[in-house]
């Protein structure tokens, strides 16, 4: 576990916001399969920093560099590793943390858990910016499961209490999506974008809500109990840094529901066997029933705010106020809205090549 | 995966609704840990059929028989192992759906998956009565975790759209929580009772919501990434059948909230490093920060429904109305609160044993 | 680790010597597949102690009770359980050992570990009574190979220093190995046979090896490096008690060849390509490559001896001797033989799931 | 599996021979271990190619470039990665490998498996190359134990039939290992080195014995059945490309020995338990004894000869002459040394993290 996840591939993320490089590697891949470097740097530039104005300053290209794995446009067989180096850092932005944990972050547990040994700079290995490898591996297990049928879409269902419309989960028409700000209204959109400025120029910042989208899944991916769908989209998803809900398909509205409203109907439907409804998000017993896949993801505000908090000194153990200073998103939900999809995709990939069917 | 869980300790859940037994084996547990075999068996029956009204009519004592693993009252270092057998068996009642899938439970994508071969009676492996060994298992972690000063207490948030008090998650008041229905307040726990009476009357089902406390916890159990808290607890709670969602801490409330409002200031409360408040539920950055580890599981209303359903024919491609037979609860929500806290005893246990502190 | 093994299954194997029953859940397994009963009891026959004058005098019928997993003569998918119970226990032949561990056996080393918590009875969880769950999983896998065309052959090369004739690595005649007593000649058997029964006569052991040859395998199963099928065979074989060496192919032998020696040539023989000799024991880079697979596994002489030992008093920190009760054989190998074909058939079923041809 | 071990850390290795770079991922390792780069360094050039006549003439400096996980001269709990970039690959040498395998190579078993896709240059993820970040992580693991006073030592046994003296294994003289040649007897490494002269002058090469001595082991690391330390050491020694044989302690001597022989008594040395022999190889039960931990390891000689070899033409099915170009040891057997250190740490650090003592 910690930085690995998978049972047939292999993830390995390593890293921190300011080491030389982070990467990944990405073992029990098959041999054979194409890779489109193109998509994939179009798929990463959907998460990169400093790209507009609801993102952080720090710039970094994020180009990421192949050592191993893909030989003439193919995977080899080999595992496939990738490295971006760490080029933007400004690690003395952070020296103050040594001895004061930021509200929201992981600085404190680390602390105890690392006994002061941690990478304080930028949040070390807890930062987002670990999620570029993340996208770097599920850029390229989305591209694999596309070759097969099945796309991945996220967009954004909410930011700071601002609803977007929702896409109708038995048949989503996934290319009402926007492509700059991925939501199904564009005033919805824009009002969410309204809401992220206000927060900036509070020096605050705001959350939000991302919802995925699978279609083109067959039956029978997943197992029971634990290595149910849910069990591995949830065991990658609350990877992604500042995720504290998820829920597939109806979700927690379910618990409000009767049986005979919330279970979905069996029809037949172009000669095939599907649901009337889809309120169990395409997952039963933990097993693909070929319906689209669905789930939500909250994501709390970024926690890094540069307005003054409260925290405490460990060396005194007494209060002290702490500000901030670094560069950060007031919003991380765009940007995570790819990182999702990524999730998604390895999760995915994996449930395909462990399904032996 | 699949019915394998854990990373130090491994958990093995086996059997089906109608197999001769269902069972579990538990490797990884250091010698020498004391088994109270009636406050495992005083837990078990909190989870056990056949108790009241609300509660499936079948009957069965649910009492494990030990095979392996404690010597004189102690664990002895090898695998722990106990079976249940299933007495009360009606296969029968089960033919039906060879053809034709309940809707809400597995049975059409099981079809796929294992192509016929499935055991269709009562669900098999994916039937609600495996939850029984996950208790046996997370019964004795449970023991363990509070030899070591941890508790954990689930209760019933919701029942069909019926809300009870929310605890509070600084200093929840475990206590309150009412002993032979697990509510805060009474008169919630009656009206939730008249709700599921209501719901069996029309041959239908409620679902419902439960909360999970752990107090007690030090900081830096839990890993970054796929090996934080959440990760780990979300794996194995999603391993209940009919859970739909999971959040921690203010889960997708802090969808809606800013970095200042969700933020949980340190402070010094009685000469250790504390939160004001708990919003992130007691994990910062996957890794427990030693105030109250707290989440919200969402459970569906039981598919199996006695009123008629639509449903169709594998073999002719044909629709067709269902009507099940068997014997289920309108609501499984009351037994699934010690399934819910046997479910985080066995991630936390199995955190224990991987953080070396 | 630990009674865990398997990359696609998941095999855990529990029970003491002397505790209520033994046992082994195999995840992972595919549905549909049959299941031989009648062909499985006479497996495990080979392995049950109580046959002769050369193993124990403790008689168990070693009737596997199976409890989940199988259905109508088939998998189903979910995870396939099966129980001994122990009947003919004799714990207080062990007492003495509280205080006195036996030299050759785990009971320093557990004591150590266990803090005396350990099930001295028997050996506990170190017993060789373990393999007989080993032999039900293998006994199973070894079936399902066969179906493939994939057989798996054990045999005796030597006892207390006779040697038996080996079968040709290229094209082993498997017709030839004894049913009885598992040797190609029967002179050194019958040699063998005298070994033992001098052993037994003057309260003493002899070891022995154990050479297997699978064939009928085709080229791709294993990976590299770790997950190669010299890892994944040897994690498993060495998890048999008393095994204190393996190797591959022509094996230490190698150590003394040249390239030109030792380097199988590359020949096309009835239209296939083909290697002219076999020292490579059918693997090259862990990966499997058409030719048979060959392994040969050193047993050490059952430690369980009746003559008297040198031991010590955990007690007082000083020497004493020791005279071990109890029913042992003189001599394990015999027995050991369908034990590797089981070990060698769980890592090839396992191999043969990851492959993903 | 694959390219990944270990069960409470999680070592992952990449690279091939000829892609950019190779490296290793090091996860699950607590923080604050210090990190002695210069000894580091100094370990990595044992195993370095082109320093002698007896090894390739590909010259690689092989320094690692750590990425991630060390900080200020200690690790931080982060995924520790490094890698070493190949700067003096020569590809073209490898074009006529496409359709005519390498005998002793994994060439014609990795055509089948990746179904040409695999990276035929310089043998790919099989190239020995792989080793050098198996080194890596080796030598950090090694510096810890040695900081908790373990030392391993490996030194050539044999080379070409050539055998050096064995040490005691009750009590072995780890300094009376050479520097420069790592054996006891002077006069044997100078016939050993004599065999490879030989070898090479006729183009062939030969193979060696390796054996291994751990000294300062507490008992109680290792686990019964499948994580006992026979184990964990072969899986990952059989990782090392071109070996094919592993004994413990007395291995396969142990097959001709009577238990009253073989059995290692219990005696009290310097007031603590030790046994008077050691032929376990300080494991029994698959548990450390805190007796030296001794194995011994059969590498094969070098399958790159350069002299005229028999192969096919996969294109065409027929038999056709290869001679392999290249720069290749005559005899690994005196770089597998380290190679044989590192996977035994790498193994033992492992344990060690496991064993919660």
């Amino acid at each position: 576990m910690s930085s690995t996840y998978g049972e047939h591939l292999k993830l390995s993320i390593f890293g921190q916001s300011h080491s030389p490089a982070i990467g990944m590697c990405l073992d029990g891949i098959p041999a054979g399969l194409p890779v489109d470097m193109e998509a994939l740097l179009a798929f990463l530039r959907r998460r990169a920093p400093g790209q507009n104005e609801y993102s952080t300053s720090r710039k970094e290209e994020d180009i990421p560099e192949f050592l191993s794995g893909i030989v003439e446009g193919h995977t080899c067989g080999a595992p496939i590793s990738a490295v971006i180096y760490n080029r933007n850092t400004r690690s003395k932005d952070y020296s103050n943390l040594l001895d004061t944990p930021r509200p929201g972050h992981a600085d404190y547990a680390a602390q105890v858990k690392y006994k002061g040994f941690q990478d304080v700079a930028g949040g070390g290995h807890f930062s987002g910016r670990l999620t570029a490898p993340l996208c770097i591996a599920g850029g390229l297990c989305k591209q694999w499961l596309e070759a097969m049928g099945i796309t991945i879409a996220a967009k954004i269902d909410s930011i700071g209490g601002v609803a977007d419309e929702l896409l109708d989960p038995v048949s989503p028409e996934l290319s009402r999506i926007g492509k700059d700000f991925p939501v199904v209204n564009p005033a919805a959109g824009e009002a969410m974008r309204q809401k992220i400025t206000e927060a900036k120029a509070r020096k605050d910042s705001v959350g939000g809500i991302v919802s995925c989208y699978v279609t083109g899944l067959p039956s029978g991916w997943g197992d029971p109990m634990f290595g149910g769908m849910e069990s591995r989209i949830a065991q990658i998803v609350y990877g992604i840094p500042a995720v504290k809900g998820l829920e597939f398909g109806a979700g927690f509205q379910v618990a409000a529901m009767t049986g005979s409203e919330n279970n979905d109907a069996f029809v037949i439907a172009q000669g095939k066997i599907q649901t009337a409804t889809n309120h169990s998000g395409g997952i039963l017993g933990g097993i693909t029933n070929a319906m689209p896949l669905t789930f939500r993801t909250a994501f709390k505000p970024t926690p890094s705010i540069a307005r003054k908090q409260q925290s405490v000194h460990y060396s005194t153990c007494t209060p002290c106020p702490l500000e901030i200073q670094g560069r950060h998103d007031p919003c991380i939900v765009p940007r995570a809205v790819p990182v999702v999809e990524a999730a998604a995709a390895i999760a995915l990939f994996d449930s395909y090549l462990c399904a032996n069917l």
